[in-house]
Parts: C-alpha cells; structure tokens; sequence
C-alpha cells in the first residue's frame, strides 16, 4: 500500500507558465461558421476582396446630382435653376443621364446617374415645380463617393488571424460573405474528480462539499472562447481515472479539478505516468502548488488543485494563457499600480498570489484560505509576491492583475 | 408629394446621449437559469447562505490529525511517537475519536476526526508500522479549518446586481445551487432596412450593397449581453415599416438599420410618429447625425443611420451605455491617453468621433468616410471632438476610447 509522500522537487513558477506554453501549440484546424455566429472567433484565412465596395458611384448626401461647373458662381441671392429629370433612390439604378442644366434628385447611397460628378446638398436648395435652385457652388467629385472607395477588388482586405469584431463583422458582410473559415475553438473536458464532491442541486452528506472547480473552470475558460465538456463526477479510484484518461482522446485539454496531490489517495500522477507522461508535478506556488501538468498524445492533461481558490487562480495565471494562445486569441491580463492597504507576509520560496479588493483606488488585501472561495469572490484581483521576497510592507506600490 | 427636407433641428451629443440613458428603464423582468448558463449575467436577487461552508471542520493539508499537545517539544532528533488509529479520506465520515497518544492520517479537506484539534504536515513526520513519528511541534488549530470558515448560514454573501463571474459562479456552486435567479436579457429586434440592401450570400446588382449594418450592431449587442432577433430585409415603403413597427411589442428595443436620414424616402420618422413618439430626430455628430429616437410603449424605437461606420459608432456610444444600463451591467469604456500622429480638422458645431488606429502607442487618424466600414475595422478605437473645436493639432495629447 502505497504511502502519503511530500512532492518530490517543486518548479518554480516562471518555469511552470513556460512549460505550459511551450507545451500549447496554436490550433490548426478550422471550420466554417455562419456570419452571425462568427462574434469573437479567429480569421484562418486571408481575405482578398472579389467586389469594389461600394459596387458603383453614389451620392454621399441626400441633395440634387449635378455638373459642378452648372453650380459656379452661385450664391444665395443670385442662385442657379437647374431643371429636374428625375429621382433617383438608394438602390435604383438611374436610367437617364443628367445633361448640362439638367440635375436629379439624389438620396444618399444612390447611384450617380452618369453626366453628373457632384452633389449639392438639399439645404442649399430650393425646389419649386420642376425648377430646382442652387444656393452654393460645389467641386467636381463634391459628396460623391467613388465606386470601390471603401474597398477595392483585389486588395487584401483581412490577414489570417484576425479577431472577428464588430467592425471586422461589417467588412465580410460588406463582402457578400455569409459564412467565414476560423480556427475551431480549442476542446477542454472537465473532470470534477473526488470522493468528497456532490454536485450542486444534490444532497450533502457530512463531510461532502460540493462541486466548484468544475463551475468556474467553464466560466473562465468558456469566456475565453473554449468549447467546454463537463463530464460528471469521478471518484478517487484508480479504475475511474484510467476510464476518463481513456476518453481524452480529441480534446485539446482535460483538467482534472482534484487529485493532484500527494496524499495516498492522490492517485492522478500514477495513472497518468502509465497513460501518458508527466510533465511537472508541483510548482513553488501559493496557491497551487499541487498542480499536474502532462499529456496523453495530443491532449495535455492538468490535475488542478481541489481547493477552490486554488483551482481558480491556478486557471486564472495558467490554464488562461495557453487556453488564449492555443485559441489564437490576443491577450494581455489587466493591470493597474496601486498602493497597498496592508501590510503582506508571503513564504520564502514560493512564489504568492495574494487576492486583493480595490477600493477607492487602494489594494487590500482579501485572502483568506485556498479553501475558500469567498477569498476570490471578494476579490477585483490578485498582486504577484515573488519567491525571494518575504514580505511587502503596507503603502507599497503593487502592481494589481485584475480577474 | 412630400419633398426632401433638412433635419428641423439637431440636438448636441451630449443631450442626445442623456435623452437615451433618461429613457432606458433598468431590466425588472427576471428569470431562473441553470449555474453552468450563468456566466455573466446579473443576480436579481440577494442571497443569504442556506448551509456552512465547508459543513464541518476539515483538514488542510495531508498529513496526521494529532492532540496539539502531543506534539509539543518534539524535535527532528527527539520526535514524538504517536499510534495510528486509521485513515480519512475526503469525503469520509470518521468513525472513531482521537484520544491522546493516538492520531489518524488524514487528507487535505477530510472531516477532522473528534479529539483532535490539528494536523502535523506529512512532511514533518515519518512512518513505521502503525508509529507515526511527528518531527515538530503544532499549535492548536494548526492547519484545521473550521466549520464555516469560508461561508458561514445566514450571511447575506451575494447581493443584488452582482456579476456573475468565474469566481461568483464559484460561491453558487458551493451554497450547492444548480439554477439562479438572474435578470432577463434585453430582448433586441433588428430590421435591416432600405431598398438597396441584400443579404451577404446573395446576388448584388448595379446600386445594391450588402446588409452591414444587422451584423455589426448584433454582433455589438449580442456582447453586451442582449437578445438578439434579426429580422429579413425590410423596403423602404410606409406598409412595409408599418408591419416592422406592429412586431415591436414585446421587444425592449427596435433597431431599424437605415431610413432615419430625411430624403424623400426616409419614411421612419413618419411612421413612428403616427405609431409612436419621436424622441429626436438629428444629432449634431459626425458621423451619426440621422439618428432617429422614439419609443412604441415599452419598446425604444431607433431609426439608425444607414452608413455603416455611423450606425456602428452611433452603437458604440449610445446604443452600447443604454443596453447595458438595461442589462444592468457594469461598464466603462476603455480609454488611454496618448499623442495625435496628424492634425485632424473638425467642423464647428458638430461633436466629432474621429477613428484612430493606434500603432506604437501613438494614435494614427484612420477615418476614411462614414460609408466606408473599413473607417473602423482598421481602428482601434475613436477621439472625440468637441463641437467647439475646430482642429486638433499634430502632436496633442487626444483620449482614445478603445472599441
């Protein structure tokens, strides 16, 4: 029977998030989604435009299509009469052409009907029968837009890799494209692993607590565009491990949220020493030093640790990252310098994230134990203590990562 | 025949956006929905822990549940002795009681066993037999968390309005919630609107353009946590606009995406008066001057401006505070100061959104024309210009708010 044993060698952090990344390759395969559903995906190809937009000349004011040279010399009290030929609205195609003298009647987006290469706008003239009077002289080209003044057929419009925002939304459907090529959104199945854990809804025997990890987990990683799978509850057996193991195939992730300590029940790092490889096995980190990290095939394979805060924060500085990197997507934690309410004692040796609460622009300090999750939830988030620094004293200057 | 005719009066920017916020209730309407849903949105109600968390006193690190006391003096060369009396794993009930001379193997959040009042970590201990050596003294207390030590029953431990984030999904899951009771979405119907309008996907003849607009204001809204419909294309005709305005009820907001401008056939603003009221017809804002504003009951009513780039700034900077404030949603927008690469010339008495592309920390004017969409998806944000101002000079410090 196997014994309850200390980790054997800690990494250190740095070394931790750089195995982790090292170890996350970018996604290659794609998918073709619908425009609408495209929000917050990833570009995989590169977009050379197949139209001029817009496809022809139009009016970039509602007002009257004219030659400019009609309109010289007019003014307010001496202003030009032009005849008006016609109306021409957005989506018309005019079927006349304006001649010296002539003008029409243009909405803005129209088409310039030919003969024309300027617009007056509306409230510098005046209409009285078909007798249309110009108060304002204008340019050639004036509040016309020229056919692919937008964007031009040919041009290399969007760069593979680019995130699909709003505006970039625009751009394909200005396109005509109703469905776009992205990268497939990384897998990650979710194992809530531990005798002790019941899932919320369920009755709680003495002793139990319910399941967290896989809660927040999905919300964190979820948000940062992953495709998530929650399977249901595994208990601390070695034949139940080995089971979920076998059923990582095709995910880009599994996280086991429990089980990667050392104690003798703690049974993660020997199943997955036989069913793949174990890449690290505890990190000099508070919280989260009993964290695994390994992969069978393709899969890379994270025992989180059990305690809730632990988890989470593990996921917020490590799972993140190379969730984000591996999705394609741009990323930079949200940082701010603040002052510290409070003085903050940290361990030599082991690097600390110490959750704190921002409150008038001041970092205090709110954690309370990796077991509890009111340590996080209380929280705006978390200021970095490195391995060799003892203590950091109350009105220093911290640097705040928010979650 | 109704002619053309300019906006009657515009209101400024700042009014216009006030009259929004004014007119936006906050959402009352709620709903339950299951925690694994609940990612981002809002708590509609108090709660107030129904259980302990943890429900009983637990462990806190691998190791040997001792008598305080039974430890005290020992040493790494004079180590105390003490019996083994058995074993407890996370989510086991202990069935026995540690008497003094005796102690229990325990694991990192097990029930602590009665008798005992802390745990030796393993790795200050040693085993033989059933002789459990302890190297170093604990306190009492010492790595034991109580009872209720993160979420004590009865603490009022989330309130109303509270976000739900990774580490608030967290506290539902341990109070053992399966569903939550959260505010409803704000329900959104969008008519893209006009008669040169197509669909992405479909033929585009002489004069037609694509439909941008539904697209790029779902894909905004849909990310501040709206609900969105999108609705066929809609004619520019009184009957066509009527019908859109009799499948508003029942929608807190009715976007139609163009016909807000006043040429002749800009009907919107008739047919909302008779169905409705008009709010405001015409900002002082460039671009997003013919923006129409009104409401049919309950439902907030916009005519947008049919240029893609100001129908989406226009959504950035007043549909975007107002269904948030809706949704009741925190929110700021992202702003950072920085230089002005080139002088941007503005005109007197109209508030200016200005796109900017910052590249190197510097912000590059990037504003093509309000019909190009590529104005904004090569941006990364906009400077605003008072309608006051009439250039900014290169090299001025400008705040870019970032899409």
């Amino acid at each position: 029977m196997k014994e309850m044993k200390p980790f054997r060698e800690l990494i250190d952090f740095e070394t931790a998030k750089r195995i982790v990344m090292d170890n996350t390759r970018v996604m290659e395969k794609t998918e073709k989604v619908a425009l609408r559903e495209s929000a917050g995906r990833v570009l995989a190809v590169s977009l050379r435009a197949k139209i001029d937009v817009p496809g022809f000349r139009r009016g970039a004011m509602d007002g009257y299509a004219v030659i400019a040279e009609d309109t010289f010399g007019t003014t307010r009290t001496a202003p030009g009469h032009l005849r008006l030929m016609g109306k021409i609205f957005a989506g018309m195609k005019p079927d006349f052409r304006v001649e010296s003298g002539n003008c029409a009647q243009i909405s803005t987006g129209a088409p310039m009907p030919d003969g024309a290469d300027a617009v007056v706008m509306v409230e510098e003239t005046s209409l009285a029968g078909d007798t249309v009077s110009i108060y304002k002289p204008v340019y050639p080209g004036a509040h016309v837009s020229k056919k692919d003044s937008d964007i031009s057929l040919g041009t290399e419009i969007l760069t593979v890799g680019t995130l699909i925002t709003p505006p970039i939304t625009g751009v394909l459907a200005a396109l005509g494209m109703d469905t776009v090529e992205v990268y497939s959104r990384p897998k990650v199945i979710i194992f809530p692993t531990g005798d002790e854990i019941v899932s919320p809804g369920d009755e709680l025997d003495y002793g139990k607590v319910y399941d967290i990890n896989s809660f927040t987990m999905a919300n964190l990683l979820g948000e940062a565009g992953a495709e998530l799978t929650v399977s249901g509850i595994t208990g601390d057996s070695m034949d139940e491990l080995k089971d979920c193991m076998d059923r990582c195939a095709g995910y880009d992730y599994a996280l086991f949220s429990g089980g990667s300590s050392v104690g003798e029940k703690d049974l993660l790092h020997d199943v997955l020493s036989g069913k793949g490889e174990v890449i690290f096995h505890g990190i000099a980190l508070k919280p989260g030093k009993p964290t695994l990290c390994g992969r069978i095939g393709e899969t890379l394979v994270f025992g989180m640790p059990g305690y809730p805060t632990s988890c989470l924060s593990n996921s917020y500085v490590i799972l993140l990252p190379s969730v984000r990197k591996m999705a394609r997507l741009p990323w930079k934690v949200r940082q701010e310098e603040m002052i510290l309410a409070r003085k903050v004692v940290s361990t030599i040796g082991r690097h600390q994230l110490f959750s704190v609460k921002v409150e008038d622009g001041v970092a205090h300090p709110a954690f309370k134990e990796s077991g509890a999750i009111t340590s996080m939830s209380l929280a705006s988030g978390y200021v970095e203590i490195p391995a060799n620094v003892e203590y950091v004293e109350e009105g220093s200057t911290v640097v705040v990562n928010y979650y």
